[in-house]
């Protein structure tokens, strides 16, 4: 394969790479193509995904970031154009990458991508592994099923009342979107208490238990909601917004109700699993359309 | 006078009284009304207001929130009809007012303010003194000289590409204003980095320092703004909001280079100690239309 020159889009995916982080989408992904009958080769980011989690039988070697002259070798070397990359990644410190030779003349692209912000860089991302020929792929488009399906993940709905707050919830943060912000707010006591910017789902969670636990907010039985979903233009392949088990624990501590998500657009990864805790922690959590 | 009996919004204004909480706001309304020839009566908010802090020459007398019967027989009594609240009151437990016999049948209509918000609580009581027969005045209205003026308060001034930033904050917040939230924001690093909803202005400006200190984020020189609103439909005569010196010093705190307010809509207090304040801390504050 020669470099800048573009994979047909429309041509049928062959064999997967999967670029992994740390956390558990990547080992649901794995598996959940491995159950399909494939065998992806995995590049596992070294200090961040666990080599050994995927199990004896996988396809899988370990690269520093340093490392992706190797990496690319590899790859083309396999014949694979198909990449998906999921998980967490410290941001690192350009200085920290150690590049081996092979890597250096790719530095300038990623130097650049480094002076902005996480979108930029993720951005930065995509478009050097699309100038390098390759296809990337999003894990929605892999795994479908990692992503909260239209209705109830468990057993409780939001009540009509309910309902009517989330889409209050899902207009805000429509409206923000054009300024590049608003992933996430909560609403409660019929209102909107906090919309998460730079400090993240978590942090803005935590602030809302923090206003309630110093009598700041009260929030009543069945109110107080999370609201997430990708703001526009967010490059769902590399940067999806997501809900987990963390996001679920710290709504019930916070004493919220539930969450409101945008069906198809936000990972929930193992969708049973979530929503039996979701029916432990007494919370409905919800894709709309 | 009799309840019940709306004042004549057009008549010219009488003697003033004024209902003051805590903080410097309230001292400084009073000077400014005072050396303009008149003599307010001042109504202390127990457990708030300073009254020794008035001076000597005060018309003063300081109220329990269970003395509002009192406080309104004094009123009539002295035929005020003009009256202008200001100042900081940390919001009371209803159970804490132990209303005098006088006050008791003024509750009901409390009761129903608090089970609001502080929005709807303090509507409620500008709503009760109109009941009353009371003119309630905003202190913008009353001493226009405690607002930001247009333009700078002190020697620097935004640049056209701080400015750029600015608006775009401005415009951020008035798409807020339909769901009654946004107040404030933060820009930085090209991007809004900050929404304030219930956690108000100081909290959300200590995130961001946080986010700083942690390397979460980064502000670069001259980079970072704050930029305060009235949202649409805010009751300036009893919700006015305010930056002052503690606001300046965690913005410089931050690392952040300004503040942007709209000009006659955001309290500022002393314009020359704010703006000497700037000066020292090397940061611009400035009104726009």
């Amino acid at each position: 394969m020669t470099t800048d020159q573009p994979a047909d889009a429309a041509a049928p995916r062959g064999p997967l790479a999967m670029i992994v982080g740390s956390g558990d989408y990547p080992l649901q992904l794995a598996r959940i193509v491995t159950d399909k009958g494939e065998r992806p080769y995995i590049a596992a980011l070294d200090g961040a995904a666990d080599p050994a989690a995927f199990g004896d039988g996988a396809d899988i070697r370990t690269y520093r970031l340093g490392q992706l002259g190797s990496l690319l070798e590899e790859l083309h070397r396999r014949g694979i154009v198909d990449i998906v990359m999921l998980g967490a990644l410290p941001r690192p410190s350009f200085g920290s990458l150690r590049p081996e030779v092979s890597t250096l003349k790719y530095m300038p692209h990623f130097a650049k991508a480094f002076l902005g912000g996480d979108d930029h860089l993720l951005r930065g991302v995509v478009r050097f592994f699309e100038m390098q020929g390759f296809r990337v792929h999003g894990p929605a488009e892999i795994a479908p099923e990692m992503t909260a399906p239209r209705g109830a993940l468990g057993r409780r709905q939001a009540s009509a009342e309910q309902r009517a707050e989330l889409e209050r919830g899902f207009a805000l943060l429509a409206t923000l979107s054009p300024f590049d912000v608003g992933q996430a707010a909560i609403l409660a006591d019929h209102r909107v208490v906090a919309i998460e910017a730079a400090e993240g789902t978590d942090a803005m969670i935590r602030r809302v238990a923090d206003l309630v636990a110093r009598g700041r907010l009260k929030i009543g039985k069945g109110d107080g909601f999370l609201v997430k979903v990708p703001k526009t233009g967010q490059d769902l392949r590399v940067d999806m917004p997501a809900i987990g088990p963390d996001t679920l624990r710290n709504i019930a501590e916070a004493g919220l109700s539930g969450i409101g998500v945008r069906a198809g657009e936000v990972l929930v990864g193992d969708r049973a699993a979530l929503g039996r805790q979701a029916d432990e922690l007494g919370l409905f959590v919800e894709g709309f359309a």
